[in-house]
């Protein structure tokens, strides 16, 4: 059921030329522009606008030329309407002209297994990154014939779509998987948080704890270790991802920031840019040491990423560029336009605390349900998850934590069977409190734990991950109620 | 289970004097001052408080007195500390000295069967509300001793708390039900929809068309038609009702306003007088004819009440005052501390539709469930949910409204087997949009239908009305896409 669809090619597609065909690629060429440079363009009616000159892809027209402001915008401006293209400062990046997929039968597929460059970009920065594409709209491009959205982009097409990162730091980047995130199953999660332990997990000095020989190959070049790692990801379920990466790899001692975008990477309006941006500044500026962070826009302009918690955050908005929101509280951080981080001013909710030191748990027990309750939930329903051998119950009640009398019945049979059933709340934002009212007391004795104002989601996953280490409910419930990556907040 | 802990009473319980005694009786018959009254208290230090004599409970000690002051709030007055108490006017209500339940055995419990004084409060105003009560904090009080809060208010004691009500409108009172409000059923929304269309079916004009006999001797003494009505609601699931009640009496003439405390009457804290007056104000001031609304804190402070439209509204905090937000913009309206009511600036979500003519239809299929996606959903839950006969689906799905791959064989076999399936987003805010990527488009195919902008929790009660109205898969999806009762908002 993929998309397939695909627009004429005209067969003027020039990888040298970053994807220009037609007038746009004679204006570049009359010029001596490539793909990478700064270059200031002059209207014909005499305006003037400076950016960073974009790779083209082969859907599009050979009318336009995109260039990157320096609000991380994209603009696609009309050749009709310049009068001339001036080469400001070559292109950091001399590989940018690769940018776009390298011809129609050799994209990035879903299947993830597409040739990816290995060498980093050359860069004169100190520090270096490592980005793992997972897939997402981050990765993907849009088809202007129908409006689709399809994944095309590799981590490396992603990374030379934007050259300002390779003035923040060296680049490595690799595709680790590449499926949309509502495809992201706790599978995936577990390659990933493998994937970084590998890269990442003997940053902190002690090497050979975790590393491999995969791992020392993969950054090819570089005895420096990596200051942080930028994970593209799909916006659906990066707060599920980002969850059980913080569970799993609680003490990591460098940053894993996960980025995506609303719009995709090749659109005029896409967020990809500014938050990659934003996440490797904050990477390379961050003296807090490790964590779990998503990285996305703060408002709906372009002046500034904010940087959640990884378990404190969830997406509140289905099209928003600011649709992720740190729950109850202010993100943790904040990246300014100019590169400026400052971590919020509130105390409370959005703030990490220190995590253990680095062991690394990349396990999970998918034997687990999230039960959102409503009025008229047939506790039958409950009943068959019980039965299908579920070794936890998170609970998404109402209000401070309940649910109606008519589920007692299955409650208690799940407490009687040694499911460990925890309460979160469907307000989202604030603390289950399981005392205040006779049906939260009634649960509680029916064996119901309220996790205080962990998220739903991220109850879930930390069930998911905490049975795969306990043998019992007992242990389940130790484990839940443990804060161990800021899941829950100081009363 | 329920909490039957009380406090020990002393005997001096008096119901002619509000339930005071000790101290502060004596120094309440000292100033010739009843419950009701407005009243001066000069403390020993010279300074002065305005407010309203509040009746005390028989678990109170006898040690100070509780004026209600013009925010809205409760304030406790150590009799030590009181110089001299001066009654400023005698109070309107001449029965509140009843306030507080009659004894330890016949306050209003939870069956719904206390006896409840059938006259409405004498007032000098000139329009009519009916206050209809189903249990809630907003009926219940704290127990002091323990921290938890039963439900023993009944209609009555809560008109009577709020002196100023008398001043707006003539009250009458009834109670319904007495829930929390995690325990009301669909079939409770039934119950509450029959006795709002008995009470204020006819208040339009053509008298008859839904009145009955019942309606006429409820509405004692009173040849004047309802201006409105006030539900008070727990918390919990009062979007879910409201919800309800838009759809099943869309078009009613009168507005219905459901109104909930997130503290107890009782309590100082307590947002129940300032949002039930918020509420009456509303109503007698209300020109735009009928509509359901929720009525709830603006702010954490006093100063404005938020009127929400009751499909456009959710619980989005635990415990705050203003846990109810209008999703994806303003409240319709705000009242004011000084009672002026004002439309929300902005045009787009908060804002109500007009509605069709009234022709009630009260009914529901419980055949229907609310399933929230996640990474790991096992899909055989939907498939016991398929097996169990379900006739519709609401899904809560990831980002513009997705599910993973792993759930298409369920998907499938359910539009096979003419299970209607509507697709809303855990994002909360923002619009389904399942032509922009593939997973969208398979789901389509599949037969899910997108519900634009619907909460999730108000798609799935529509679909419970829808269900009950039509026989098939296509005749459910016609009415939920009918904007009924402004559960959607225009692009």
């Amino acid at each position: 059921m993929r998309d397939t669809g695909r627009d004429g090619d005209d067969g003027h597609h020039n990888n040298d030329t970053g994807g220009y065909r037609g007038a746009a690629l004679r204006a570049l060429n009359d010029a001596g522009a490539a793909v990478g440079d700064s270059v200031v363009i002059t209207y014909k009616d005499g305006t003037r606008r400076a950016g960073i000159l974009m790779p083209r892809y082969e859907h599009d027209d050979g009318a336009h030329v995109v260039t990157k402001l320096s609000s991380g915008y994209n603009a696609g401006i009309d050749v009709d309407l310049i009068r001339e293209i001036a080469v400001d400062r070559r292109g950091a990046v001399t590989d940018i002209g690769r940018g776009g997929s390298d011809g129609d039968d050799s994209g990035a597929g879903s299947d993830g297994t597409a040739a990816e460059p290995s060498g980093p970009a050359r860069s004169r920065a100190a520090e270096k990154i490592l980005l793992l594409s997972t897939g997402g709209t981050i990765a993907s491009r849009i088809d202007y014939r129908t409006g689709a959205v399809t994944p095309v982009l590799s981590a490396s097409d992603l990374r030379d779509s934007i050259p300002e990162l390779a003035d923040i730091a060296e680049i490595d980047s690799e595709v680790v998987m590449s499926e949309y995130s509502e495809n992201i199953m706790p599978e995936h999660w577990l390659t990933l948080a493998r994937r970084i332990d590998e890269r990442a997990g003997d940053a902190g000095g002690d090497g050979g704890k975790s590393g491999t020989a995969a791992a020392t190959a993969a950054s090819a070049g570089g005895d420096r270790p990596y200051a942080g790692i930028i994970v593209a990801h799909g916006t659906d379920t990066m707060h599920y991802t980002s969850a059980f990466l913080s569970f799993a790899l609680a003490g990591l001692t460098v940053p894993i920031v996960l980025v995506g975008a609303q719009r995709s990477s090749d659109r005029a309006s896409s967020d990809a840019a500014t938050n990659l941006i934003g996440a490797a500044r904050f990477i390379t500026s961050y003296s807090g040491g490790g964590g779990v962070y998503i990285a996305m826009h703060d408002g709906t302009g372009d002046d500034a990423i904010a940087c959640h918690v990884g378990t404190r955050v969830r997406k509140n908005h289905t099209s928003k560029r600011d649709a992720f929101a740190t729950i109850g509280g202010r993100p943790a951080f904040v990246v300014s336009a100019d590169g400026g981080i400052s971590p919020s001013s509130q105390d409370g909710a959005g703030r990490p605390r220190p995590g253990p030191e680095y062991s690394p748990k990349i396990s999970l027990d998918r034997r687990v349900a999230l039960v959102k309750y409503y009025p008229g939930y047939d506790p039958a329903h409950l009943g068959h998850i019980i039965d299908s051998g579920c070794r936890a119950v998170i609970f998404e009640g109402t209000g401070l934590g309940h649910v109606g009398r008519a589920m007692y019945g299955q409650v208690a049979r799940a407490g009687e069977r040694g499911v460990f059933m925890g309460m979160t709340s469907q307000c989202i934002d604030g603390r289950t409190a399981m005392t205040v009212y006779e049906s939260g007391r009634d649960l509680m004795e029916m064996g119901v734990v309220p996790l205080e104002d962990m998220i739903p989601e991220v109850a879930l996953v930390k069930a998911m991950w905490a049975a795969s280490r306990a043998g019992d409910s007992e242990g389940i419930r130790r484990i839940m109620l443990e804060n161990v990556a800021s899941e829950m907040t100081a009363r």
